[in-house]
């Protein structure tokens, strides 16, 4: 079944926001069984509204549309459906009720302003999608011409009614027993050509799954797609395709869907009953935030110093001056000692330290800019990795935290 | 002048990929004077393709799209201008020389593939618009029904190219000696509604201008648009109003557009010659991590400690332990004695200290999650504040990393 989907806001024109109801909606459509073909953006002005849907409509019988549904005069939505399906808006009394108890409810002073009872006027005959997050109800309008759904722009309030209120809708018109469904594989540490070699060899015995290469800053997510399958057969497939690639990448993989390694080596760190330190240099406090940034990270996590300075590596974390003389501060033992430094002295089995050249400046020819050097100690097993990072600062920095991130997992894992 | 967008991808369609290029591309037409009245995204299909340009034609003689440019199978775009247009896909010997020039200067092994050479491949009549940035040029294709503008879909390349190849094209054709401008002063510690009250009543004396008021986890930004005036008069509008608005925020303003309160602290530390430390419970390194993200922080940075255990704030600051057991670790007395401590360990004349509850667990009736005691500390002046924040674990500590850094502003501004 194809859909089309319409959202509606002058400031989408205007670049001031970026459209993630169109992407949210998309989303949630695919999963019910639909297949968007098309999105369109257009101002609140009545006209383009109504051209727009009545487009949607003579294309593909079934649109989809988010925005324009408040109670200002900006908010034409609703009045362009009602005339494009020829009935006129009337007043829902239960709607109306619902508005009433809920400002009664949140302890509003006097009655209800005549602007929001205009939110209980709907075109007649159209369903009313209640929005449990808002005052603007979604309207679902159909006639022998089609279908047009109508949902409100607020990001939150849209998220929940497409997921409640429209997919299952979609769904039961859809090809009857159909999904797409996808999961995705998370990598790091093993480059896009690196993880190609490994998977490329396996996409065609996946078929017809696919396989999409999606590479950022944290390394490489491997997303594997089910279209239109039946549910239990796309599941299966999918449990089965999953454990391939994850094979294939080997100690590259770290976790599924939104996993995050920071808390991938908390975990691990717990499991071995060591708890953590970090000492940073070029980083500057990223690979604490990052260890901090999941609830519960005091069970594992002790603090860190974030040695920016040359005085900081020796007097806090023991680094002989001589040493940095002699290797520079980027450089295979300051880092080493910097890991040993902040252990000793958080009394923490595992240490993480990173010492780098984020740039501009700094950069030498011997030690460019990008240059990191990473260690991660754990008891007995300290490794430490000089690496060469691409993009500016901020890709260099948010690379080195993610590997050196990277490098704690695999040594607390024992792993390549 | 009006003019439509039409973004190309399939990835668009599956809700896999945020539309950013429309985003980017909007506010470069609008700043080139032209009205964006609808953007229009369609997978690589080429029936899709050839839909969307002639509708955007049809409507407003003017379409600028992204993406297709490439050299495979999926991007179709190239071949469906040019039959639009009733012209044929000829060979630009200039720029096949340029494709060639650039193979052998990256230092590419043997000859150019034959697939690189279909890059040089355009529609007849077309001028060829410099991708300084990539291999796929742009087109610009014009005739009796008007034009339409091709632009690659990578990100950096089509923005690099928009704003060198197009806007200008565009401005030179829209109404002419109009544009769209607007400047953005950023505030923060001062809520929206505070915002409102100070500068809403001069929003009337603004006019034609308009004002708008963006909330952020960074503060409130103020954006100010003069729609549609002559270059020099809006730029004279502009200034004045911007001068008025920040008068009437005071010390609640930072910066302009892209400002970084990071950014700031640092400047105004160097300026009294001091030099910075910060010491971090909840925020487990963001407020260095951001100090570090500045080129150049080194020359007043020192360094951090991350002190997350409370032993440390014991054994690395120098908080007595019965100060903590009397008041908690987020409390007055152990954030001043963490800024202080950081500052004697680093020999820094400046310092942030912060503890506080990011949640989810861990709050009190005293002290729910979202409290945070914040100190900073400037030479002699030593200014904690108890503040506390909305939302979950993660926006406490955006937050709370944010208003550190502002009170550290404030105090080495000696201002509100």
């Amino acid at each position: 079944m194809d859909v089309e989907i319409v959202t509606i806001g002058t400031e989408l024109l205007l670049g001031q926001t970026l459209d993630t109801n169109a992407t949210e909606l998309a989303r949630a459509l695919l999963a019910a069984g639909a297949r968007v073909v098309r999105q369109t953006s257009v101002s609140d002005d009545p006209e383009a509204v109504r051209d727009a849907l009545a487009g949607a409509l003579a294309r593909t019988r079934f649109a989809v549309a988010t925005g324009g549904l408040g109670p200002t005069r900006d908010d034409v939505t609703k009045r362009v459906a009602a005339e494009l399906f020829g009935v006129p808006l009337v007043t829902d009394d239960a709607y109306l009720r619902r508005l009433e108890e809920r400002w009664q409810r949140l302890g509003r002073p006097g009655p209800m302003p005549e602007a929001n009872k205009t939110q209980a006027e709907v075109p007649a005959g159209a369903t009313v999608l209640p929005n449990p997050r808002g005052t603007a109800p979604g309207l679902w309008l159909e006639d022998a011409r089609g279908v047009v759904a109508l949902l409100p722009g607020v990001p939150h309030e849209m998220r929940a009614m497409a997921v409640a209120e429209v997919a299952p809708r979609v769904a039961a018109r859809a090809e009857p027993g159909r999904t797409t469904v996808w999961r995705t594989l998370r990598t790091t540490g093993i480059s896009e050509s690196a993880v190609a070699d490994r998977v490329g060899p396996l996409e065609a015995d996946l078929a017809p799954l696919t396989l999409a290469y999606l590479p950022s800053f944290d390394g490489v997510d491997l997303r594997i797609t089910a279209w239109r399958l039946d549910p239990d057969d796309a599941e299966r497939r999918l449990a089965a395709a999953a454990a391939r690639v994850r094979n294939a990448v080997e100690a590259g993989y770290y976790g599924e869907g939104e996993a995050d390694l920071a808390a991938v080596v908390l975990d691990r760190a717990r499991a071995r009953g060591l708890r953590l330190a970090v000492a940073e240099s070029c980083t500057g406090g990223i690979v604490g935030a990052r260890l901090t940034a999941v609830p519960g990270a005091s069970a594992v996590f002790v603090g860190g110093v974030i040695a920016y300075e040359n005085q900081v590596k020796t007097r806090d974390l023991a680094v002989p001056p001589g040493v940095i003389e002699a290797h520079g501060a980027v450089s295979e033992p300051v880092v080493r000692g910097m890991a040993e430094g902040v252990r000793r002295r958080f009394e923490a089995g595992a240490a993480i330290a990173v010492s780098g050249i984020a740039g501009p400046d700094g950069g030498t020819a011997d030690k460019p800019v990008g240059t990191v050097w990473l260690c991660a100690a754990a008891d007995e097993r300290v490794r430490a990795v000089r690496v060469r990072f691409p993009g500016d600062r901020a890709e260099i920095r948010t690379r080195a935290a993610q590997a050196a991130l990277d490098l704690m997992r695999r040594t607390l894992e024992g792993s390549g």
